[in-house]
């Protein structure tokens, strides 16, 4: 085991403060900096609308460069015209003033509630609290800083060898509403120290947050905030990686694992969640059908009811899939809840309800169908539906 | 005011029984019953598994002829193989004895859990008593027999004249959960007395169920058994209607009318609903973009929840519609709650928060988004989203 979260690899401070956002006092600014310039890469939400904060960064990213990231909770910097467009630059205009460097080298997330302008002040007052108290070993306090109605705050970090070289890779993610592919009100920052060009970093990301964080649900939204950021900044030592080969695929699957274990933590801390789904479809027909299928049973309220409830209604699971918009042959589909098969070939089964009850009260579910019908297999994370999320997000404003 | 639901038209009689179907003893048996072999149309489920009684359904009724329609709560008849189709044709053909008419003739519709076999034994002595039963003002307890999660029966009849012969429109539906464009778990049956011939009744259909039962959502769900069939007698006494025209169209309109009223009560009565909200699309580019929208931010569980919890957090409206699909300026959109715009231009507006919240807390809600963009205007009606939802479908087969 290593030291988890962003200051894992070398080279990267962070820290978290409360500034006054969260009215409850709790954490609410994070900055994470590198000591040196880092190559950077992003992947941003899907919606139309775009709150400002991530407007800025997804134009300043484009030049695959940044030194820092600030990132505050308790309020989205969206929908706010051009007054929000200023308060993010002047936000990253601030910060970019204690670190030394260009703003346009200083990434941005903002996240909380739409439609309430930034307290520049308090934002301000952050930003200073914050330079001053980073450290290498500040990333468990950044990732507090950036949750919202997350129950607990989230890092992973895995590490290899480049020859002679440990490069390790680090990340926090926040976010349990609105989750969904692509992309969800999840903000989740990934440090590493390794040495590669901005060009293959962002194809990485990309690959890496394709079968990660856009594998899972919570509740079918998609915020306007979402962003998964990356900065690399070579201070592993190792060549820098400008062509794909053994190296970069090495640095793929720790980055595929450190993605996969924050996504996973982000399932199943879904606001209200009592337990981890995992859908899974089998010897599908084609990827786009797989994905249909998963989106479709893992957005559906009557199985993620059914779930929270430990009921084995395979009935809503198979009648999702059903109009997913996917083309099967619903004759030939067999479904399981964990091992246990409750559906043959479109059919019921006369299963053990006892074993059903028992496999769905444990705190991850796994179900399983199979198609029959192709070789492409897929899955997807999400989590139960309950009486919570009802809870949390009628009174979420107040 | 006239008569209500299915026997409110000339010539039908109708009943609703108890036969164990439900464990509670409720009434689960419907029986319509025309004097006369009626014109027959009918919309089905646009979900790939499909119930054995709605299989049988879809088959007989292409014959545009039918007499009765026999419907059981309590169990679904769905995903039960060969079992299934021969407990749905053997339903019709004992039906059928009685009434003595072809087995052809009968159409069907069950509804209730997925993947339990019909208990043949208590449907043929539901039949029985059903039939012994029926009478012209038997339409009531039908409607009730059809009931699973409603809270309440649903019925609608309207009236029109053609000549000097009254024609009457009358109809029940049922159906909470699941429900969704295109087709819920719900189902309707519509009776006429009117003389038509069976293309233009079931044009008449389809364009009176694409304004009302596919504008309707509560959960994002559709089922496995959706039907809505429609059964036009000819007892009315006018010149058989065969070919579009002034006649037609105060049909369509009276047909619309039942159509919506019956739609508005199912999404008032969603599963945990304590209003129905309407949501309208004013001014969109076009067509498909409308229908996303209006999608995307009725199944909302975001949406929803604030709704229940009376919260104005208009940023999930116009985050749904972000994610929807659609392409549109996000710069251009107004967005009210009621008759109160809280965001112009797609900014945020310091808004009164007590109106707000006194919009909020009536019966009924509407929100408007305004995209200036075109001339398309739409709207869909959904309900908010309770604990009780949670409830009911966390424990619906136990």
């Amino acid at each position: 085991m290593i030291k988890s979260g962003v200051t894992a690899p070398e080279g990267f401070r962070a820290s978290g403060v409360a500034c006054g956002l969260k009215k409850n006092g709790n954490l609410d600014l994070a900055m994470v900096v590198s000591d040196k310039t880092a190559a950077a890469a992003g992947i941003f939400t899907a919606n139309v609308v775009k709150g400002h904060s991530l407007k800025w960064t997804m134009e300043k990213v484009k030049s695959g460069a940044a030194r820092a990231v600030v990132i505050n909770s308790g309020c989205a910097n969206a929908c706010l015209g051009e007054r929000g467009d200023a308060d993010a630059a002047s936000m990253a205009a601030y910060a970019s003033g204690f670190i030394g460097c260009e703003p346009d080298l200083v990434l941005l997330g903002s996240t909380g509630v739409i439609g309430f302008p930034l307290d520049m002040k308090k934002i301000k007052a952050g930003i200073r609290k914050a330079y001053d108290s980073l450290s290498y070993e500040g990333g468990s306090l950044a990732s507090k800083a950036i949750m919202t109605t997350d129950t607990y705050p989230k890092e992973a970090a895995g590490t290899f060898m480049i020859g002679d070289k440990t490069v390790t890779i680090g990340g926090m993610a926040k976010g349990s509403g609105m989750i969904h592919p692509n992309m969800a009100t999840m903000i989740s920052v990934i440090t590493t120290d390794i040495a590669i060009n901005p060009e293959l970093l962002k194809k990485a990301l990309k690959t890496a947050a394709d079968s990660s964080f856009n594998r899972i649900s919570v509740d079918g939204d998609t915020s306007v905030c979402d962003k998964v950021i990356i900065l690399a900044n070579g201070m592993a030592g190792n060549t820098v990686i400008d062509k794909e080969g053994p190296e970069y695929d090495a640095f793929l699957s720790v980055l595929l694992e450190v993605s996969e274990s924050l996504a996973k933590m982000l399932a199943k801390d879904g606001e209200g969640a009592t337990k981890l789904v995992e859908i899974r479809v089998k010897n599908c027909s084609d990827r786009e059908s797989a994905h249909l299928i998963l989106n479709a049973i893992a957005k559906s309220p009557l199985v993620k009811t059914a779930i929270f409830g430990q009921d084995a209604n395979w009935g809503r699971i198979f009648t999702a899939a059903g109009y997913s918009g996917a083309k099967f042959d619903p004759d030939k589909v067999d479904i399981f809840i964990g091992d246990l098969l409750v559906c043959r070939n479109g059919t019921g089964l006369c299963f053990d309800e006892d074993k059903a009850a028992e496999l769905l009260k444990k705190d991850e579910v796994v179900i399983t169908l199979d198609f029959k019908d192709g070789s492409i297999d897929d899955r997807i994370w999400t989590c139960d539906f309950s009486y919570d999320y009802v809870r949390i997000n009628g009174s979420y404003r107040s």
